[in-house]
Parts: structure tokens; C-alpha cells; sequence
């Protein structure tokens, strides 16, 4: 069994670009291109198996089983914006071999789809917790970086991103792909930063020229920060933990 | 070296159900399809190997060799029932990978054979031992679901299966083949739960609509039973402990 | 890179036995075949490479570089009996997978020379030390293993032989090999056990009816033994070890 | 994916000698190439991506992203001395297949150019800090190894070189590729130890009859010894360490 692409239907996009993000800390990528996912509407059209994510299935609500899988979404612009391709998973490949592996399948997809820019997504630990998280860059050139600072982001001066969020965007580069990694401060006890997720993705629908509606995670992002907030004024082994996700890794 | 199957024969079948079985917690559905095999006489018709097997051997009591293998058997209905296809091995697959190609080989062989229908089996841990376990459904469709419950099972509402069991269950959905995964009730420290194996074959032979005799596995139930009452009445340190099957993963 | 065979001159043999022994308990395996190979003057004809043993080269004395590698060796019969294929390696490979693939490796070339018995060897661990070990036979059919027995062997009556030597001796069978494994007596703190190697090697001799010099194994035992004995007037924390010899794994 | 190289332009070469040098104990051969790459303006000709690699990827001070890779750079000779080809990488492959895949596929490109010696380099592990490490040598053949002792260098008589830079070193000898390999005493507590890069690079240059300017690894050398006398004069708690360099693996 190999790492494959099962298509539902084969969209026909005008040079999309490609918007990736796989659960990692604070679930920041994640929660981005989910909320991007709903609000556009974007439409479901091809699925990711491999033997590299967790050997488990889960059971909706209703009984139903689901597989770890990467799922692929398309949104066409109506009003001249670039066409969109969107790409998550419920997980992160279990091996480094997998996760590479994954990667090269995504990026597979993105050049069958002549994409014309990969945008991934993560969050980057810091100590402090803050409602209004810094966006760090980097990116495939130096142009595409300035670009982005340009619209407010700091730019990311050394340092590694680990994970398949940042081997998408790496792995983009030898196939001469203009790729761009955004990630968003997050501090490391928030299994679902909203905010940080909110943050990633206002810089990327600025680079996307789209408007998006973000109170759905502005609500998430109230409770977090009123429990963080509640939780400094009392004793650190009361910490109240965010509600607990397992299927995110 | 990959993992493949070994034809001994080739039975013909007309659309089979297959049920499955890997040992896992409490050996309940190892125990179910063994008891499955052998009530119904079913033939042995196709082996398979596999480098994701431990590496080692086994010798019978006549000092044969025998590998760890799955085995497929095959039973024809002679009253218009479906026919029928088991599965099992004497482990699971040792690397994740390896449970993925495994399950993906046993539905490779389920295809060839247009099987109607996938049923796996299981154990659900829980926190007390029951003479009367409980059956949960999962299924890959609602209808199927329903269909399980109204014989008296109830609804997977959410949860995992891990291992090998899970994923057959779960890959049989993006083949489009109809799968059902009963799950009995079996407290954590039994190794061989007959009790449970017989609920979850119970529950199976309804759904086949075969009569079977468990005599063997209830005689295997009340030793259990009375071995965990007889415990109850001395110190936890003291808890009898089920015979040990060491090819019991 | 794979698993595979170099091949230095390919001989021609005459339905030959092939006697195989890598590292493993006491060194038994290797150190009978490697008496064998010494004192047949069998001739190196094949080498396999593999990227299943260890990441490591070694250096000779003379600060030439070997690798990890089995060898395949062969012996022309000049009084009618068996012609031989013998095979060890200095390693067994490093994961699980490795040791399936080598050990199918061996067997394909084992099929391309027609080999008409494969004799695998090994050591059982026992709790007591013994001048005179005793050796187990298990096999691939019953009439082979009463055939080994009425040589004084006593039939391994169930059990399990893990590593590469286990898994040539097992996957010989759905091949259509006949095949035997002899396990040695031996105590597990011997490193090198030359009298465990002597019992394997003599009950293998008389199925290949070949008669060997024993004085270098014998040599060998008589300094194994004597420490032994010593050890035993000793304190138990004064135990001698065995030299040590780093590329036994 | 898989370990592949990709190039960027193909140099036509005369016979070339390889020299490698992976991140390894006290960086030395990963040093030594490099200073050799920088004095001599070698070029850049063609990279090799692997999934074995650890999943990671680096920024630049100014946000430009770098994969894990290894790089192959050619130097033409003026002066009728062996053109050149240099391997390194910013670090080993993550798992033992993968340091077997990579020495394979380096070798792959070296007979596609028919080079006619492989040169690796490598730190050898001593207890005691010199500022005149001695080099010692190992070979595919006595007479290569009597050459290079003839320079000064004193043979490996005996003992194992773990890791890809061995591998690479091993692996050309069942390719008929002449190699040498040249380990620098190290001390172990020297995360860049510029001395031993200094004398194994000085060691190879004799064989490969090139003139180089040591003065930027003499500097570091310097820091290093003058860090190491001064921390002798401390307590040992307080010794200092090197400048932590991540991607050194």
C-alpha cells in the first residue's frame, strides 16, 4: 500500500493558488484552513491514503467509520481573485519517511493543478500568551518574503520548521514552485489556538485578495484567551486545559 | 520480500461475506472466527506472509515449522445463505505499515472474490466483567448501522479502533465495499474473553442468518467466569491469571 | 539499494544441501558453519549486501575495509554424497524486515541452485552448562524430523526460533523445500560456545554423511569448559566472560 | 519519494577523485570538504534530496527556506593534477537503510563520472586533546593504504567506522571504485574540531597534489585550543563548549 490520491471529481482551475495546513502546535494550520474550508465553501474533491498515518479509524456520531485521510478542496473565484486549492489532514504521517512522502504527494497534486504558489501555514512556540499574534515569514525568494512583510509579517531570520507543514513548503522549491510558510505565534499549552489560527489567516487572505468573515474563530478565540485570563489568577497546577482534540496530533 | 498471498486453491463463491478476525484485547475476534472455522467445517483455500510479521517460527508438538501467516477459509452455504470467506492470523502485523498492507492485501482478496460484504470483529475494553457482554456497531453506511442495531447492538457513537481489525473495517469504504465492525464488551485482563467472542459471533451469525453451536466457547466462558468470581473473594494480588497463549499478540 | 547477491563464479552443482548459520545465541550457527567452510575448504562464490545490517564497516588488520555481509560458499562432493552450498553472514540484519529479506534472498538463490534440503542450525539456551550438549531437530515434514531423531536428536516438541536462522528454516516450507532445523544446548553467557557448535555440527555431518576434523572446536570447547569450571569455585561475581568478539550480534 | 539527485548543470570531467565528508564526530569531514569547496571555488553542480533526511527545514538570516540535502560541487584542475568532485551534506540520513541508500546513490554519481579514487574523511575519537592530530587510514587495498602511510598517516589496523561516511568508503569496494579513508584524532567534546579538519584535509591534499591556504581553519583551531587550555585551568563543570551549531548532526 503506497501514500495515493483517490479523486471524487477533477476540478478545472485557473493557476490556483494552494492553501496547506496539517495539524501541529496549537493546531494553528489546522484550524486556518478549516475555517477557510467552511466559510467559501469549498468543495471536497480528492482524498489522501497512506500507511504512514496512525493504523486507526474513527466512528462519527452516527456510527459511521473514517479513516485518517488528507483531504482536497477546491474554490473557484468569482470576481477575477485566484481559484483556490486547499489541503488538511487529521494528522500528521506517523514516520519522517511519511511525512516526506506526504509531502511529495501533495506537491504532485499542486503541479498537475499548475498551482502558482503553495501558502503553509503553523505556529511558532513562544513563552507569552497574546490576543494579538505576531505572523513570522519565510519563503521560497527573497521578492515573495519583502512582499509579505509588506503587509505586516516579520520576517523568519534562521531557525527550522519541522514537520510536514514546512517539508510542503520546502520540497516546493527544487520544483521551482513559489512557495510562502506563515507562522503565527502560539504559546505551547493551547491545543486550539484560535487566535493564532486567526492571525495566519488574516495575513494569508491578504495575499489572497479574499474577504473572510472570522467570528466563528473570534468566539473560539474569546473563550481561550477568558480562560488563560481566569487562569493566571489562580495557582499553576489548577491550569485549565483547552478541550481535549484527539485527533489532533 | 512483500507481503502476499498463497493460493492453495480457488474456491468458487457466489458474492461472500467475509469476516475477519485478528487477535487483539481479550483474543475476541480470534477466538470468534477459530470458533467460526471450525463449527462450520470451513476449508482452508489461501495463506499469507508477510515481512510485517514478527521474525520468527513456531514448531507443532510434532516438531513441524510453522510460520506467523494469515489464513483465508472459504464455506458454501447449502440453504441459500451466503457464502462464506474467514480471516485471521496468528498476530498482528508488527509496524504500523505493516497493518496497513496487511489489511490492504486481505481487501485486495475480498474484491476478487466480490464479497457483498466485510464484517471484522473486536474487543471494547470496559471496567467490569459481565457474563452478558455487550455488542457495539460500527458500520461504513447509516442503514448498515441500523440494520446491527435493531438486532440488539448498540451504536459506536464516536471512539477508535486501532490495529488491524479497524483498518480492514476502514479501508473497505473507499473500495466501496459494505463494512459492519462489532466490538464486545471484554474486561482488560482476560487474554482469551470467550464470552465476549461468543456475544460478538452471536451477533454475526444473526446478520449471516446461520445457526451455530457454542458449546465450546461457552465451556471456555464459565471457566473464565468462575475463575474471576473465585478472585473476587481473595486479594487483588493475588488474581488468577487466564492461561498464556504466547502467539496471542 | 536492496537486498542482493553478487555473484563472484557461479558453480555448478549437483542438487546440493545448503547448510546455513548467521550469529546468533553462543555463536552456534556461525561457528559450526564456519568450521565447516575452513575445513571442506569450501570456495566463496557469492556475497549479499544489504541495507538491513548495521550502518558500519569494519577493518582488517591490514586496514582493509569489509562490510556487513553474508556469504554463500560451495563444496563438490567427491564420494558421491551431497554436493554443498553453506551460507553465514557476520551479522544478523538490523530490523525485523531485514531479516525476512535476507532470509528470502537466501532462499531464491537456494531455488536456483536446486537445492534438495536447506539445514539450518542454532543454540537453545538452557540453564546449565554441559560438556556433551544435546541437539533439538525441528522440520518441515514428520518424516524428516523421526529421520534426524533416530540420529539422537530429540524433536523440538513446540517453542518458537526467532531471527533470520528461524526464518530461513520456515519460509523454506511454502517454497516446497525441505528443510531442518538443529538447535544446540547452550548455557547464555557463553559468547562463542565451540561445544554447542561441535554437537550441531556432528549431527549435521551425519546427515550429510561427511566426516570432519573437530580438534580446532574441541580446542576451543576444552578452554570453554575449563573456565567454566573455574568460574564455578569462584564467587558469582567473579564469573570469566568469554572474549569478546564485537561483530557477533 | 526517494533518495534522487538532481542536477543542476553536468560537468564534463577527466577521471575525477571524489573527496566526501557528512557531519560526523567533532564535524571534521563535513569541515574539510567544506574549507576545500571554499579555497578552491568549487562549484556547484547537483543536489540529492531524501526522504531519510530529517523532516525539517532550515531559514536563511534572510527568510529564504533550505531543505536537508546533500550537495556534489566539481573543481577542474589547471595544472594536469585530478579535476574533483566534493560531497557533503548538512547532515546524516535519519535511519540505517537510509545511510546505506545515500552512500549508494553517491556512488551511483561517482561511477556515472567515472572517478578513479573515492577519498571519505572522518573524526577518530581519542582521549586527549592535541593540537597535532595524527591522521589514520584505511583502504580498499594494502597497496593504497602503504601510500598514504608513506604521507605520514598511520593504518587502521583493526576496528569498525560507523555511519554514511564509512558506508561510502565500504560500499566502492564490491564497485571496484579505489577508496580511502582518512579519520582525524578528535577529541569528543569538540562539536567543530578545526585542527582534525586541518589534518585530514591536509593529509588528502598531499595525495591529490593541491596546494591550499589553511589560515581560516588555523584560526578557528586556534580559538578552539586556547578555549580547551583555559578551560583546563577551570573547574571541570565549567567547561566551555563550542558554538552549537544545529544542523551538525
Amino acid at each position: 500500500m503506497h501514500t495515493a490520491i483517490k479523486y471524487l471529481t477533477e476540478p478545472s482551475l485557473d493557476n490556483p493558488v494552494m492553501v496547506c495546513g496539517l495539524p501541529g502546535i496549537g493546531s494553528v494550520a489546522w484550524l486556518a484552513v478549516n475555517h477557510l474550508q467552511k466559510e467559501l465553501k469549498a468543495e471536497l474533491f480528492a482524498e489522501v491514503y497512506s500507511p504512514a498515518f496512525s493504523p486507526k479509524v474513527w466512528l462519527t456520531e452516527d456510527g459511521i467509520v473514517k479513516l485518517m485521510k488528507g483531504e482536497f478542496y477546491f474554490w473557484k473565484s468569482a470576481d477575477g481573485g485566484p481559484d483556490l486549492l486547499l489541503f488538511s489532514a487529521n494528522e500528521q504521517p506517523y514516520s519522517p519517511e511519511g511525512q516526506y512522502e506526504l509531502a511529495d504527494v501533495v506537491l504532485d497534486l499542486a503541479q498537475r493543478f499548475e498551482v502558482k504558489q503553495v501558502i503553509t501555514m503553523g505556529g511558532m512556540a513562544t513563552d507569552n500568551f497574546t490576543d494579538h499574534p505576531k505572523v513570522y515569514v519565510g519563503g521560497t525568494d527573497t521578492d515573495l518574503v519583502k512582499e509579505v512583510e509588506a503587509f505586516g509579517a516579520v520576517k523568519l531570520a534562521g531557525g527550522a520548521i519541522t514537520g510536514t507543514n514546512g517539508l510542503i513548503f520546502g520540497l516546493a522549491k527544487p520544483r521551482s514552485i513559489s512557495a510562502i510558510c506563515l507562522l503565527a505565534e502560539t504559546p505551547g499549552y493551547l491545543s486550539l489556538d484560535a487566535s493564532a489560527a486567526k492571525s495566519a489567516l488574516e495575513m494569508s487572505s491578504k495575499l489572497l485578495r479574499i474577504e473572510l468573515d472570522y467570528s466563528a474563530l473570534e468566539k473560539q478565540a474569546r473563550e481561550n484567551s477568558d480562560a488563560v485570563h481566569k487562569a493566571r489568577d489562580l495557582s499553576r497546577n489548577n491550569l485549565p486545559r483547552d478541550r481535549d482534540l484527539s485527533y489532533v496530533s
